[in-house]
């Protein structure tokens, strides 16, 4: 990044975030937050006292223990410890909320006590904050609230995809069927799933509804599958246009659109695990994929029936859109449209994985 | 199966059949043709001297040798061979063509020299035979023909159960998503897909096309994807239905329909594996499940929208459709559905898995 | 099995055999003692609801409830249940405890109560019953004692093998390393391990001194690590000598020993996988291997070190050891050899999977 | 790295380097390569017009084609070339050859035609280049030579460990079992193993002897089975010492060793994928791992019999060997033991994961 773009951020205040929750997403927002020129990381909670939580140290950041237990485990091991969680919420204007599922909602109260704003993740119902964030699609309506929701990585995909299809005026209806991923790298010594594929107990699921919570007008329902690998998510797509249209239309919708991303098969990109591979290729942090990553010349279109195909790698996708809700609720940043080109352009995200303007390294 | 039964098969003739090709399918339809009471297996045609055709002779099938060299190759490897293919050929009423892909076109013209009636498999192109077959929807138009292709597990799969759907008055259009599974479990150790999900190339794919070789009336447009387990097919599906029903509807036409057969999630049936314990628990040869097993439980049906999911065992489920096409071929029984009610009686087919009556070993 | 052998058994008394636990030991026990001459199944008792227990149901054998509240469960779900546990007890001489891990030594106190014989599983200690059983070894020692262990398939495996070496004079110490499969392949939709390898924590593993509680003059460490598959541990072993030997000696002494069965790459056996194949193109119910599978061309002696591999199919190896157990505590049997032999011809055991003679179908 | 070590620096001439072949250990290389102050990329040779090769492009790194069909293709697909390898190989002082197998050697001739020094790796013979290399073992006897051959992951895991142990005067002779990955992560779409396990044909395994052409001395034999992971292999080891010792003097040896790296499983480092996920936490490119990742807590020793097991990335273990091997055979840096330094400095090796001196971000 060019010093020239570093003067123009001219902000009367940096922005102080806390990360409750140093995990699969909590150690990804870490990394985000810290390339921002509006806010600073006071520094993450944890509960963990192992190696997870020593690569936090190492990296510098510093860790707060969740309560004084905790913290007398992590100095048990060695681990420099700054506070408690209840120090960092004296520090911070905003608080991310990485914790695991059933676990954030009860924070809430700490956080609304503590007079902090607070972000929570998409294992959260839409109810405990009364709003369900997508950067796209919501951002305005986020501005100056208490707490948002950032929803789940397989309903920030279906929003960025079938929003882009509305905003193009095409979309009537969509099903979907998820073929998702088992568990995550990291726990795939205990939690697996193995040479088999689980179909989700409720049909359809609920990431359809989920998807509502962000944009009520979108007509989607989906089904979802849990199969034998344990790195992304992939949709599968059927769409009902409210017109005849083209392969091209089509694609000019995503394309308008932020955050979607385009392989090619007939680029040898032919399964999710080259992807995975591209990404570390080109020196992406932790091999993260923040965009929808949208198979394009697998897009079909049949007179008003469009079928298509993307990736969605679950570990980093609600990345950007966690950094445009602080940018909401604190209301540093009133244009959602700028907050998504600010966050895009610190992180690397692009449309075109070939371009040399968008690479990390070049 | 009781004396009495076998006294009321009272056939002019017994029909004589031969197997090329002693793979996954192969191997199973020779156990199939031996419970058949108007069929005798004259014997199977390989070319390996492997563990794979060494089961055959344990079993007490004759093996045929594909040619002189594979004749030679298997009495190097103290294989009892009986003859070459021409041999069989000339014993035959009907061969079942169960060579790979690509093999079996060949094969045509010598079966057609020898006279010989003939059947394929799935992998081969309608236009091979220009008949495709799955018992319960076209086994009339078979009759006394030359040679007919049973068509692929997936495709047999579809035929049911749209078959079922539109016998029922309900079926509009259909779209599916398939996750395929990657590789048989035989053959695990050398040309798996792992920890990754690879998307068709072609969508939509050709599943759709193919089932309408069989009935060209059904709607159905298909998407797939390869997962990484190895053992059958999973089908999720999105209907549209001429009229507003309800699940009991729904249910009522498939339970109406032969070769479907219900798993229930509350049953603890919850996956592709534990439907695969149950085929061997209940002592089914193999594990082999022939029906397409569809989860009760998670049928959804909103308005005229049906949503489901089914298992597909892809390495027996053509075996009784194969059975039904010698019929058909040779006419031996010009009627479908009591041809269908006696392959399944000899196999064990059944619509409800914990019924004692159809149990094999009961 | 022909009428004059059935004659030749001519014992005072069958042995009445209650099971506990219809799992995945459990099952095949009871199909086991079925086959038997001087056995008769009671019934089994078991907790679930589901599917599992329903396949009893199917296959004809009473099921006995845990306790009231499970028969008050099972009566529920329309599982015809005979009684509880106490009931059983009442009937049967021997107890087969195939409950879970560390919920067995809780039913000891029972079944002594009720004055019942009982044998336990590997995943006990050796101290709950102060006996460790592997028929081969030490069926003389179980003569009319109230209770045994029959070990865990691993050690199973390696009281066959090392056994067998030492029997032909040729052990002096043995090092394995143990590649475990990760979880049964009915439940790997749940507890699987994805895409790695996981050490034992523990190093020297517990498998060595469990295989002296059966032999305590066996001199053998083990390692073991779980690797990502579902069916069948795999041990590699290197042993040294008590003198310089060659591969035919060592073979021989393998070929001396029960249970004990040979593989050959060069006949296409060359994984896990294609072995359990082989077992189901053989008939076997539930494609049972009870046999140590050893690669025959896998075996490599150097001056007095002895390297092989072989493969344990953890579901069924204890088998035939848990029907011989029952031979030897209720003195029915009193000669090891004999009740082997037995046991053997019954379930279909054999050293040669190509052998005609001992083909199950044949 | 800080200015004042640059200054240090000071070397007569860089040594102008190009690459054969930008695969998994190609394009690791070609970022090493990058970060020495000693050396200048001057390209990379490939025949690929997909991802892999476009990856290269978005990061900088001139691409010629192997030849001029493989040019022309390239062109076709907007990839913009250089030159082809001969432009290359007369701008080079070394190439390093990280084509794939059997590719390699027809290589040689050109190199030498050319006059360049050149570095092949493991999977060729080491026939083709007369030397073997592992930096801590024979860096001397690679000076001023025309070529190497860097050994393969495994074998350059034995070489330092078993190294590790005859330098610390300890080593007697060593039995190992592998059990490698199936297929890299990138190609995990096509060439997997799926379920099982895969013994390898000959045992004992080539890595044994493979170690001794680099030192002779070593008294080591393996055995090797692949497995249904794709990321890392797995050694598990049984060493007899020269003497009796304990586990700290056994422990000092390897920490007296470059390039072997302690993991802890008390620290949650349990498995391969938990050290993969370490990697990536760290900001290490790629989630590379350069060092043999032991398990020092995993370490047993009983009298004079040590257990240990590790872990080997095989994508990227051979690169710090690599990177010497173009100081020695170019003579740039005599002293092995500097090279060794300077190589790790730049890559950020190092013994202990959590010393934040070594953190590649602190």
């Amino acid at each position: 990044m060019d010093a020239m773009f570093k003067l123009q951020v001219n902000r009367m205040k940096q922005i102080l975030v806390g990360i409750n929750g140093y995990g699969v997403i909590g150690k990804r927002v870490a990394d985000a937050i810290q390339l921002q020129q509006d806010m600073d990381l006071i520094g993450v909670v944890d509960v963990a006292t192992d190696y997870r939580i020593r690569t936090a140290a190492v990296l510098g950041i510093p860790i707060f223990a969740a309560d004084k237990d905790s913290r007398a485990a992590m100095l048990e091991q060695n681990i420099e410890v700054v506070g408690t969680m209840d120090d960092m919420l004296r520090q911070v204007d905003v608080v991310i909320d990485c914790t695991p599922k059933r676990i954030a909602a009860a924070n809430k109260t700490r956080y609304d006590e503590a007079g902090v704003k607070c972000i929570f993740q998409g294992g959260e119902s839409h109810e405990l904050t009364g709003h369900s964030f997508v950067a796209q699609a919501n951002y305005a309506s986020a501005l100056d609230r208490d707490c948002t929701r950032v929803v789940s990585c397989n309903t920030t995909s279906i929003v960025r995809t079938l929003g882009a299809l509305k905003t193009g005026g095409l979309l009537k209806r969509a099903r979907g069927t998820l073929v998702r991923r088992a568990s995550d790298p990291w726990e795939g010594h205990r939690e697996g799933v193995m040479n088999t594929v689980v179909p989700e107990q409720v049909i359809p699921s609920h990431q359809g509804p989920d998807a509502q919570t962000v944009d009520p007008t979108l007509e989607v329902v989906t089904t979802a599958v849990k199969a034998s690998h344990n790195s992304s998510h992939l949709h599968s797509w059927w769409v009902e246009l409210k017109r005849n249209a083209d392969r091209e239309e089509v694609l000019a919708a995503f394309r308008a659109a932020p955050r979607i991303a385009f392989l090619r098969m007939d680029e040898g990109l032919t399964a999710l695990n080259s992807t995975v591979e591209l990404m570390l290729d080109l020196g992406r942090p932790r091999g993260d994929l923040w965009e929808v990553a949208l198979w394009e010349d697998g897009l079909a279109v049949q007179g008003n029936e469009a079928y298509y195909t993307y990736q969605v790698f679950n570990q980093a996708i609600v990345v950007p859109e966690t950094i445009d809700a602080v940018r909401a609720l604190t209301g540093i940043e009133r244009d959602g449209e700028r907050s998504i080109r600010e966050t895009d352009l610190s992180l690397g995200v692009t449309a075109d994985f070939f371009d040399h303007a968008h690479s990390l390294r070049a």
